[in-house]
């Protein structure tokens, strides 16, 4: 039997090209979305469109009320979403998202006896936040390596963190190779409830820039119009 | 203004300790608690009355559902909590739980601004849990130093594990002499829904000889009555 991995899907193009990354490396795949009070709440079920059409043994949604502690424009009403890309780290940064979504897939991989966490962190085209860069990455693999009953045991389990040093086309085109449908996938941060995207936030940038730089046409553009 | 810290508290006798030693290192404090799926809900009524009578500025509790992935005997019904202690790490440990704690606390101190983060991790009179020990806080340290937009910014928060290398004993007479009432504190995996304890589970031996060595009576006592 072959070797289980927890994919952390976010209905995204990133999480959903690693899920066939995983998938293309033989692991049985289990697909594990957070409910945090996301504003952008069609991404859960994006996320489940890409788990099942990529695949997965099972999908999974933690709810974890972290959205309650604000702070962030993805979480709290009260701030907007910015429609341009800055040098800093932006209000939509929801604090400590990525570490809290990594300890839980890693609960999840203790039980599962998973060999490997998958995670699209990206650090090229992204939008600047700490908890994407390679350094994050290790040091959630350095803790890994103390914090579980498999780590003392001696096999830790792999944080893969594949996309952190591709460009979005690059993502994409390697998405492409193995199959995924981007049609599934939605990035905006600031859709409306059917999932139409504003097209002007930092990640439907990224986003177009990415299907650009591949000479691409994004196949979600046909069902997600823009809403303003 | 002073600085302010998150502690994680439980119910239990360390974390209304280590509640009491922020308290006294001048930290406006603020309570967190995770409901979690555990098996021992009176915990977090304890947990509530350990805040309140710690002084802390705020009380949360944040669900997450955890608890699902099964593979403890805190959180699955199916698993006996065992009676006795051993060398191996039992039973009991939730994967991965420490982990996740730290990880939502991270994010709240992120919002509250907070200096430090508390946690009633001890590595001495212990259950044996991977995530209780000085190389977890070490790591978990590291991780925040690069996980967070205040570490980015050359302000990283505190890990505090101020109990890590203190004896049972010694935490009792620490907490005494701070002046908390370990009578609104519990320490049982297996309690009833009352709050009567079990007695013979790892937490009650050891709550139970950490008192014997202190040479004082456990004040919770006379309400914890053995429930067999």
């Amino acid at each position: 039997m072959s070797a289980k991995a927890v994919i952390l899907v976010s209905g995204g193009l990133d999480s959903a090209t690693v899920l066939a990354m995983a998938q293309d490396e033989g692991y049985q795949c289990y697909a594990l979305s957070m409910d945090y009070g996301q504003r952008h709440r069609i991404e859960l079920q994006r996320a489940a469109d890409v788990a099942r059409a990529g695949g997965a043994q099972e999908h999974r949604v933690v709810k974890i009320d972290i959205g309650n502690f604000g702070g962030s424009a993805l979480t709290d009403q009260a701030i907007d979403v910015p429609t341009g890309t800055g040098d800093e780290i932006p209000v939509t940064y929801v604090p400590a998202r990525n570490t809290v979504f990594l300890s839980v897939a890693l609960g999840w991989a203790e039980v599962l006896e998973a060999e490997a966490i998958f995670i699209g962190a990206n650090a090229v085209d992204y939008s600047g936040y700490p908890d994407c860069r390679p350094e994050f990455i290790a040091a959630f693999q350095a803790l890994a390596d103390v914090a579980t009953k498999t780590g003392v045991e001696g096999k830790p389990v792999r944080i893969a963190a594949p996309l952190i040093k591709m460009t979005k086309a690059e993502i994409i085109n390697t998405g492409i190779a193995l199959g995924v449908d981007y049609a599934n996938t939605i990035s905006c941060y600031d859709p409306d409830s059917v999932g139409s995207v504003c097209g002007v936030c930092d990640s439907c940038r990224l986003r177009a820039a990415g299907f650009a730089a591949a000479g691409l046409i994004d196949p979600a553009l046909a069902t997600h119009v823009k809403h303003r």
